[in-house]
């Protein structure tokens, strides 16, 4: 079971799927190797081990698959500590708040990258309400998604709560209140050493860079 | 373990993802209620057991869990058989491959209700080339993706199979040739008992007259 090689996660750098991989190969202290690719330059043989022309994907030997959630659950699976809680019912609900950290990922990067303010607005109001709607799923003492234990569903929303940080520094979004439940939540992920180590030590350039050069209508507010 | 009640499923009727539900829970024969809601006609309840305001909804007890491929997961770890290969390689590339059908399931979605001749022909373009993808990573042998056992994987591409069949019927899609790799798993996915079942009786009807009413570009060459 062993004899594999270590994995190779395929990234850009900026992405947050793939920084949820990268979170869950930390928390297992996965000896793992990244490759970086240029979204505007794609190697060619990208698009044979991509079949969505998205990241991240994770080789293993001859092995690739690709989406986020299938190489947490194949991480999940693979190597210890299991980051899922045993029950059946609860890793459903879990997985399915994953899900929906997907989809607010997807709003805040559209409102990151929205040409109007009209627009800005419209999905800063969107995720804003989406995080209400997590926030009555968090376990009531916290700092973690399922009380005092990291779990995937963390893996998920420290992207989120990542960027938003940063942003934050440049332009004030507001989109939680300063304390609470959300709050804390944040404050914790941001100082794991997981989710520390898991993008590279000049991400808060490059992730500005890459907002401040979108053509958005946030990009002209921090410009 | 066997103390909850039995599941129930929260559908629309013509819904592709719900579908891959009802197959799971027959293919391994589990007892369970369907829900029915329409999508015109809310009920006030849908809101709180759907965050996303999509289907599937699965609930047992009082637990509710949303997204396709999270009630998967469920149905396969709690009951048998296993839909899954054994081998976590395997396992995960399966995983891949059903995120693979969801892409494919939303394209074809936006095709049936491309409002312009130039959008359909796009989107019909893109769902064919994607077969052509998925075509090389099934089983040389068929007829399902794995061979000859079922898998999860199947579960998730008989919705795509059973749309592009009817619509056939009354336009002609020509989207994957008639014989080869592809028209095998989808004859041998549509003749399966679990995928006749999963669906109403009169899903023929409803799905044509949902399609029929879409004012896309396809709904005029059909009505």
């Amino acid at each position: 079971m062993t004899s594999e090689s270590i994995p190779e996660l395929i990234s850009f750098k900026v992405c947050p799927f793939v920084q949820r991989s990268a979170i869950t190969l930390k928390e297992k202290n996965v000896d793992f190797k990244t490759t970086y690719v240029d979204l505007k330059n794609l190697p060619d043989w990208f698009a044979d081990v991509s079949p969505l022309g998205k990241v991240p994907v994770l080789r293993v030997d001859d092995s690739i698959f690709f989406e986020s959630a299938v190489i947490a659950e194949y991480l999940d699976e693979r190597y210890s500590p299991s980051l899922h809680p045993d029950d059946l019912l609860q890793k459903a609900r879990h997985r399915s708040w994953t899900e929906f950290a997907s989809d607010i990922t997807m709003n805040m990067f559209a409102m990151l990258h929205a040409k109007t303010e009209h627009d800005f607005q419209e999905l800063k109001n969107k995720v804003a309400k989406q995080l209400t709607q997590v926030e009555k799923e968090i376990h009531p003492q916290g700092p973690f998604f399922a009380g005092d234990v990291f779990s995937l569903v963390d893996a998920s929303y420290a992207p989120i709560f990542l960027r938003l940080y940063l942003i934050d520094q440049a332009y004030k979004l507001d989109i939680f209140p300063a304390t609470g439940r959300i709050a804390d939540w944040s404050n914790a992920l941001l100082k794991r050493d997981s989710v520390i180590q898991s993008v590279v030590d000049d991400f808060e350039d490059i992730f500005m860079d890459y907002t401040k050069n979108s053509g958005s209508f946030l990009s002209q507010q921090i410009n």
